[in-house]
């Protein structure tokens, strides 16, 4: 890895040699997150808008020279990234922006953004000469690394609550991961996943934990970046959970920045859950982040204790940037305002983005003539249940065409 | 449409002009399938390998020249098509096939095959001057036509029979579409759908019925022939239901083959579900295809009154193929080994192909220094229901880490 320097807590700023297996800081412990540092004065030799633009590998492995794994190791058996960008008209015309784009991270592999973090971690695995990789999740995080350590040939053990949905489950069994239920909380899982890696020395998935994990999510900037044409949009929206997603998307639009590859950065905001926002809280009053409860139907981004907090304050400030909550009758009714204008079917999560966008901009605080990025980090067809409850009524008739005719009159609607 | 000459009833054989809204044959009524009927020595002076090759198109759209849609027309705002195909070697170890590939068309942007025919449709429909389009499904066909008709700011009017799952129902809603329950079997829905297409003069989208839809279809082989480097593999593998997806299939073989961009074509493997399989008995027995009961668990496929078997018994059999049926309990096993060893998770159908590959590997019918794809149709997230009955065992313990390491050693893992 001639791109990487080091390793480096953001916390102390103490610094580590680049191991695949090094994950946070000696010194300060789970809270010492580490950041990977590039030699982009390196990576900058290395790339050009022209090197990119003859570049055939459409996934998230063009860009190479941005990541930390080694160019040996770069097996990469799912087509992760390269999601699509649309631009949203009729969606823009709703929320009176003249340029909104949505980028649909939900068409990777496994459903979710997510892939980009298992497809590096598992990756790291290998190099790290381990032959099972773990965490502890029920969410994204865990079928990705299912789905991309069955792949590649690894074994997955994945740590769930008691209470991990059935339907979950199911999707990690399928990709033939070991998944251990824990009779208890997600902390309790959460816990026996780093004795069990620590005992039997897996290699080590649990986000914020490993910090190579953002350096796979970034790479979904680097692609908005370059279906715009290697412009910079205004604004990002991401909802934020962990903190992991917006910092990995931040992280992206830097590399692109101090390699030259641009010349300005966007602004980054963050959209959490009103029953589940100790970011955001800590965000706008300055103090320190404080475990909440977890009150939204929004899953992906329910996190009460999140681990990744610095890394996403940091995005948004440095960024000039914003956060914003929104109500679970917001995010549903964003589910289908989102499948109705552009016919992408986000998760509750990547709802809730377009919620807090839509507040922003009704307050004036991001302008129509700006653009901006709206990121769907997750398949809809992840959470029926909540389709269900966000989705109008269907009409019934007897098998007559009177009805028929009767009910579409009241819409309005014959053709 | 100059790259095309004509519509032609593959009963009677008479020509039709390609109006957008000419659907069957006025002489043999529903039974008088069109087919497309193209100028091949147009389209061949404006392909060839080298323009594919530079072109950055990465969606089906990349195949125009064979494809039935006004050039102006072609507005096309999801991105459809361009799936991964992935070579299979721990899936082809396990069947012993040498040169297994799978094609992940469940990545697709409202997870299934059938947005390739919903693309086509909803152009079709523009072009016909319609804002409203119309099917009657429950299933892949339903919300690939409520995705595609949204992006594109058409109208969508679903009908669906009574039984119709809530959640597949709500994904229709979310984009839009108009969803009219008929309080009546599948057959009482279709036979609705009809008659206020018919009176209503909205946009026809129910499968075999618009000759245009196989031709969407078709991409998928286009795609697998210049991914395999305009190698034609030996055999290509699809699930069975309606007809239209391995007619479509086989079309796509033929244009390639028709317009010298190929020298050769593959053998196309039909699979059906034991409990439902009319279009296999009617090629294996020679007779014609009966109405039978739909005991499958995989819905996509379950077709009692299949609508376009001949198209589909003449893809098996002019390619010199076969077809196979299979068990549930097979295609149960299928998914989790399909998930297992390539990070593939597809829906009951999907993983009847795999099933039915296998039979014909273990008695001989295909050789395994032969070149195989298997079509995955439908992502696995659509059939939580069915991944649950298809998942192995989770393994429950208290959050105390000597459980885990006495249910490591039960399954000889501790890495």
């Amino acid at each position: 890895m001639h791109n990487v320097s080091h390793l480096e807590c953001i916390k102390c700023g103490r610094r580590y040699a680049a191991r695949p297996d090094r994950y946070t800081c000696d010194a300060c412990g789970d809270a010492g997150i580490l950041d990977v540092i590039y030699d982009y004065d390196y990576i900058a030799r290395r790339v050009s808008r022209e090197a990119f633009e003859d570049n055939r590998d459409y996934s998230m492995w063009r860009y190479m020279p941005f990541l930390p794994v080694e160019e040996g190791s770069a097996r990469r058996p799912l087509r992760v990234g390269w999601s699509p960008l649309y631009r949203a008209e009729a969606l823009g015309r709703v929320l009176q922006l003249d340029n909104l784009y949505v980028k649909d991270d939900g068409l990777n592999p496994t459903g979710s953004l997510k892939d980009r973090a298992s497809a590096v971690a598992v990756l790291k695995a290998m190099e790290a000469g381990a032959d099972i990789v773990a965490c502890a999740s029920t969410g994204n995080a865990a079928s990705s690394l299912a789905g991309n350590a069955a792949a590649l040939g690894l074994r997955s053990i994945i740590f769930v609550p008691k209470r991990a949905p059935e339907g979950k489950v199911a999707q990690l069994l399928i990709f033939g991961a070991t998944v251990i239920s824990v009779q208890g909380s997600y902390q309790d899982a959460f816990r026996l996943s780093a004795q069990a890696i620590e005992k039997w020395g897996w290699y080590n998935r649990n986000a914020a934990i490993n910090p190579y994990l953002v350096e796979g999510k970034k790479t979904v900037s680097l692609e908005i970046c370059e279906q715009l044409g290697w412009q910079i949009p205004d604004w990002v929206v991401f909802s934020v959970g962990d903190g992991c997603t917006i910092a990995g998307g931040w992280k992206g639009f830097l590399d692109l920045y101090r390699t030259g590859l641009t010349d300005r950065l966007p602004k980054m905001v963050g959209v959490q859950a009103e029953g589940c926002c100790p970011i955001s809280r800590a965000f706008h009053t300055g103090r320190p982040v404080e475990p909440v409860e977890e009150n939204t139907l929004a899953d992906s981004i329910a996190v009460g204790v999140p681990r990744n907090p610095d890394k996403a304050l940091l995005a948004v400030r440095d960024s000039g940037g914003t956060m914003v909550n929104v109500s679970d009758e917001e995010i549903l009714a964003a589910m289908g305002l989102l499948g109705a204008t552009t016919g992408v079917f986000g998760e509750p999560a990547a709802a809730a983005a377009l919620a807090g966008l839509r507040k922003l901009v009704a307050d004036g605080a991001i302008d129509r003539h700006e653009t901006v990025v709206l990121c769907v980090t997750g398949n809809g067809l992840k959470d029926i249940a909540n389709a269900i409850r966000a989705s109008g009524e269907l009409i019934r008739v007897p098998p007559d065409l009177e009805y028929v005719e009767r009910a579409l009159k009241r819409l309005e609607l014959r053709g």
